[in-house]
């Protein structure tokens, strides 16, 4: 290990040159391998998208493509396991492409030692929340690897969904005058995998949030609602989330904090934690931009789908052009919220 | 752990109930696991097709869709590294379906501490192999774990490729009277993994075989040759991959063992380990199933394309419906080739 003497002058945030939990958090240091790696690798338009996924033209079709690879801590938690985040994750991110999810394959990355019977189970909620989200898991893999060279099984899933309208849903679509909305509640995912932990000094019954919101996304596509973009907060939380989003379309976002639904033990806990409920993973959300005019309606079709019952209008798309993120607070202060540099909580999902 | 006292008396071999290194192999286990658990639980049509992967029907026209994790050891082998093997594994499971490849994802577990130079030189490879493939990486993830819970780097990459004819290319396909032919010699991939790890005594020059073979595949069906099943040789090599064939096909595969070509140095360095030449992993290799009357021009045309230069016929399909693998040795005597039951070299690919 080099010492940086020098570290203390330096006006920038040095970046490392090891990998670190912080790359996987998906915030800044994320970003930074993004940009300086892979990017400059694999640089393609449809990369360049900053989507949760890859739209494939098929002559007249549009196909959506997306993966995650899934290595949560520990494989079981309140309100699920490793195999529904994997098959859940990857039916979330086709449906924020706006598609329909088809089908999904499998992989696994086991350590020696696992119990079957462990896989087992995982195996059968995966093919439960396939079952639940109307996707098929039709083609997988699997490979072992020493003890300690794993944590008992990553999974890492990939998904085809089918787009079946002209739309195009992504960041670039956000337009002034948008409105965003959010379908439910923030942060349980996060706490119930600090609770699982034991990093919560007192008792909680929070479940996580995980579930397949796709029903809700394709209903606002098919009532006719003009969606410019959908995006799931997962790591990174609803603020890196609509950073992300901002920067891309190069607006501003201006989110009222006081109308974004926290349950109160997940206040709590954040409180006690020094978290913010804005920068930690959910995993059964959405945000959605649409116009002003049409905000209404759309709340009404999101509250008729129970995942997303307590939707409800948080935010607006200003028109200058700096890419930033605004927050009125709990007590009407205004806030610029950044992305944070590593993760506030690893291997989340 | 439980002392089993009874095993002596069992008859059958005891399956164990936590996850072996030969899980992973690609052998006996592997199929147990995915018999035992994978395809009651995510069981359908495609995933018991047997297949490298899964054809979509999708209106008038078929993709492939296929995925597989990386885990090999070390990063870096003659001949390739992680990368090149991430890319061209996928890239040939696709070939082998009889498909185009078209496009890929990437996601990345990442070992806290890896630096950041080796996964820039790996995304690199990852480029050049895409690129002499004739795929794009549009898409894909990063997750880091902690130090001791990977090992430096794990890589899953999907593909999706398009179906250009309406042949069905699958081991049900088979037919009594088909020749097996060979794209080249084999063995080399797992040679040099070998020799990376200091596990030959003697100094080699071999390289690993890594490479797509997705052209010369492909120029079989463009040719018009009526190819019946493609396949490449990876985990357990050429004989694991016949016998998988032999029994989905219900059908009897004769190999000449004299007529399979293997290098001296491969040769030699499988006698010096006990190893068996055709139970060890390929990754630039594939097997082919055409009708006696075409096998000719398709060796020609094999031998058209640099990767499969050394092209030969190596055995027969015959009639009794067996299941069964025999194989005429180098003294001329038969025997009958089993499936392995766990692995002879772990992590391998």
């Amino acid at each position: 290990m080099t010492v940086h003497e020098s570290t203390w002058t330096c006006p920038v945030p040095r970046v490392p040159d090891l990998i670190q939990m912080g790359h996987g958090g998906g915030g800044w240091l994320t970003h930074r391998l993004l940009e300086r790696i892979f990017r400059p690798a694999f640089g393609n338009p449809l990369l360049d998208a900053q989507h949760d996924g890859a739209i494939l033209e098929r002559g007249s079709s549009r196909l959506a493509f997306t993966t995650d690879s899934f290595v949560v801590r520990p494989l079981f938690f309140p309100g699920g396991d490793i195999g529904t985040l994997a098959v859940n994750g990857t039916v979330n991110d086709l449906a924020m492409c706006g598609a329909r999810p088809l089908c999904l394959s499998a992989a696994f990355i086991l350590e020696e030692g696992l119990p079957l019977e462990t896989l087992q189970r995982i195996a059968e909620s995966m093919r439960r929340a396939a079952a639940t989200a109307g996707v098929v898991i039709v083609t997988g893999d699997t490979k072992v690897v020493e003890r300690g060279r794993g944590d008992g099984m990553y999974i890492t899933t990939t998904g085809i969904g089918t787009i079946e309208h002209s739309r195009t849903i992504a960041p670039s679509s956000v337009r002034p005058g948008d409105v965003v909305l959010l379908s439910g509640d923030i942060g349980r995912h996060s706490m119930a995998i600090l609770a699982v932990r034991g990093e919560l000094s007192f008792e909680t019954t929070l479940l996580s949030d995980c579930a397949s919101v796709a029903e809700p996304a394709l209903a606002l596509l098919a009532a006719g609602i003009d969606v410019h973009c959908l995006r799931d907060p997962t790591r990174g939380g609803l603020a890196t989330t609509l950073l992300e989003i901002a920067q891309t379309a190069g607006v501003h976002i201006h989110l009222d904090e006081r109308s974004v639904p926290v349950d109160e033990e997940v206040r709590a806990a954040c409180e006690l934690l020094g978290l913010d409920p804005l920068y930690i993973a959910n995993e059964g959300r959405f945000v959605c931009f649409v116009p002003e005019a049409q905000a209404e309606r759309a709340v009404g079709i999101l509250r008729a789908h129970a995942v997303s019952a307590n939707a409800c209008r948080i935010g607006e798309v200003r028109a200058d052009a700096s890419g930033a993120l605004t927050a009125t607070g709990i007590l009407g202060t205004e806030r610029v919220l950044d992305m944070l540099s590593g993760e506030q909580l690893p291997r989340i999902c």
